[in-house]
């Protein structure tokens, strides 16, 4: 259910900062925090993050802002993480409060006031990331998105991209989509949903209890994001399993969430200026989780006697299907959903052809047993 | 064998205006023509292009241009596209000569001037343009070609990719490896070379010569670039099977080649302002090839008839091991293309693992029988 948006946000904003968020903030921010109407021609913004600072995602951000505030003269963002002016996934709300004019997340983290963003972040067998930039620059994705980023008072940017997940971890073997019944695991989102459907329980938990929860069997399962990732996070001290590949997120989108109202006063210059600078991000995002996936991947294999499991084309077949009849059945509660929805998947439907006779099988031949120099 | 690299570019610069390229400029953009040094913090470039005007790359290189002549009050870009000031393949020359500052084309079109350029654009069975551009920007990439494009006085920035191409027309059917063995084909680069180690004659033709030769029979095959691309070009008019998928160029990146001597006089505002309009371009144009190419690839089937056919994987085992033996002994005769190539292969074992596990099996995950909605 989507909140109405606020239009008096000067008011809003001002009570915002004299409540939980003044002390983080710091006095000096406060002071300088300029009237919302353009003073000099020189804004300020503040964008949360739903990712913490050290992350990848983090310095993704940082980045992003720096572009802005090295070529602008009319625009400075100033970055807070997760946790350091509001909560990871109160990141939307600080803006639709007037507190901050950007947020940075993805589309199912803002399930609370939107039901449709979600789809347009990643769905269970839907896009890979070269497939949703395709979708997002050049097949109507970003106004698709914006229909419904822009009900719930934003202007959506892709922000970065997780690329294809790993399938999660694992104390229990899944060999038979039977293996799920019961099945106690952390998946959130739209393929969580599809689990349920099979008699999974799916359960939230913010990331810094799911170790916790996995190693004292409270959870049997959990899915992550990939090995660079969950490396860090540990998990391989409390799951046997690792499995490929991420049906759940073939890809997903890292989303940059602007006012509406702060976006509709920039001029022409500054709003182009910002939309190139979050390509680059986007690019930036992806290739840099490409290129340290393999090390990890081969720490947790070769260091952390991890051992790889891949879902039977069985299973996944029956995931397939099931997929989409869930994800189907959850787009029909809500027009703006629905027609996101009926957006993406008419795209996938057209580019899976051109994907299926080209990198799918360009990738399937280069994995034929000829040998091939490696330095 | 690499040109000497000219340090009296205002001579060069204002001898090459007076000669073949004065009239395509114009007598209002020559005479704005500004010295080499820096006049009044402002500076002009010219752009040479190797692609044409209309097509989506020279769109790109406006794009590219637009964006740093929105942004930058120190720097302005003017695009020549193919053949307006040089020919097409002489665009970088232009850069070399002191005429212009930036030339837009792929690293295999510089084979005149450098060995080592074409391992960086595309390598048979080398990276897709997922694992290039983590390469690039993650793996050491920039750095590593840049050690080649210096060394002929310029710096490389990437500026598009193809993504994976296909295999190419023929009017012979491709059953065995023996079948290359005395076949006419138009293939530039390394994969030709692959080809020519089977007997075939391969043919370097200009994109105009291409229809009219396969037409007459003086070729059996060619290869081009992707659907969208093809259409255009009327191959389907002169050639029975297209063929799947592109082995030969996996994906190829289109690169920026820009005076060292002009990049070394940016201040680092203007060089960040450059490398994030690339990155943002590189992103653009990879996404563009990707959305256009089902539709292009339904008419070539559906309208014009046109039998797809896919090499067979003994063939592509064939040429899989015979193109790392090629593309081996092309780079061990020249230091700079070893040491760029030995960079690439390296990359290339780490990322592969993790490409195996990921979106090479998601992709065939995705391709099994199950139904999903596609509106």
């Amino acid at each position: 259910m989507a909140k109405k948006i606020k239009n008096n946000k000067p008011m809003k904003r001002r009570s915002f900062l004299k409540g939980a968020g003044a002390a983080a903030l710091g006095a000096a921010t406060v002071s300088s925090f300029p009237a919302p109407a353009i003073s000099g021609g020189h804004m300020e913004w503040i964008a949360c993050s739903a990712f913490g600072k050290a992350s990848l995602l983090g310095k993704a951000i940082e980045r992003f802002a720096s572009y802005i505030n090295n070529q602008s003269d009319k625009l400075k963002i100033t970055v807070y993480h997760a946790n350091e002016l509001v909560p990871a996934l109160e990141s939307l709300d600080a803006v639709r409060s007037g507190a901050a004019q950007m947020a940075y997340g993805a589309g199912y983290y803002w399930t609370n006031v939107s039901n449709a963003t979600q789809f347009s972040a990643a769905m269970p067998f839907g896009l890979t990331a070269q497939e949703q930039n395709a979708w997002c620059y050049y097949g109507g994705g970003i106004e698709a998105a914006d229909k419904a980023y822009n009900a719930i008072g934003v202007k959506f940017l892709p922000l970065g991209n997780t690329g294809n997940q790993m399938g999660g971890w694992y104390n229990k073997e899944i060999t038979a989509i039977e293996d799920f019944n019961g099945l106690k695991i952390r998946m959130p989102g739209l393929g969580g949903e599809v689990l349920k459907s099979y008699g999974a329980n799916t359960v939230l938990l913010a990331g810094s209890d799911v170790l916790p929860a996995l190693a004292s069997g409270a959870i049997d399962a959990t899915e992550w994001i990939g090995p660079a990732a969950d490396l860090g996070a540990g998990l391989y001290q409390a799951a046997k399993y690792y499995y490929n590949p991420g049906w759940h997120e073939p890809a997903t989108i890292l989303d940059c969430s602007i006012d509406m109202f702060e976006w509709e006063k920039l001029d022409d210059a500054t709003r182009e200026m910002i939309t190139v600078a979050s390509k680059a991000v986007n690019m930036e995002v992806l290739s840099h989780f490409q290129a340290v996936n393999d090390s990890s991947y081969q720490k947790l294999i070769n260091e952390h006697g991890v051992q790889m499991r891949q879902l039977p084309d069985s299973v996944m077949n029956d995931l397939g299907q099931r997929a989409g009849e869930v994800v189907s059945d959850i787009a029909s509660k809500d027009p703006e959903a629905q027609a996101l929805f009926s957006h993406i998947v008419n795209f996938r439907s057209s580019i899976l052809r051109w994907t299926g006779v080209s990198e799918k099988e360009y990738l399937r031949a280069r994995s034929l047993p000829f040998a091939y120099p490696s330095a």
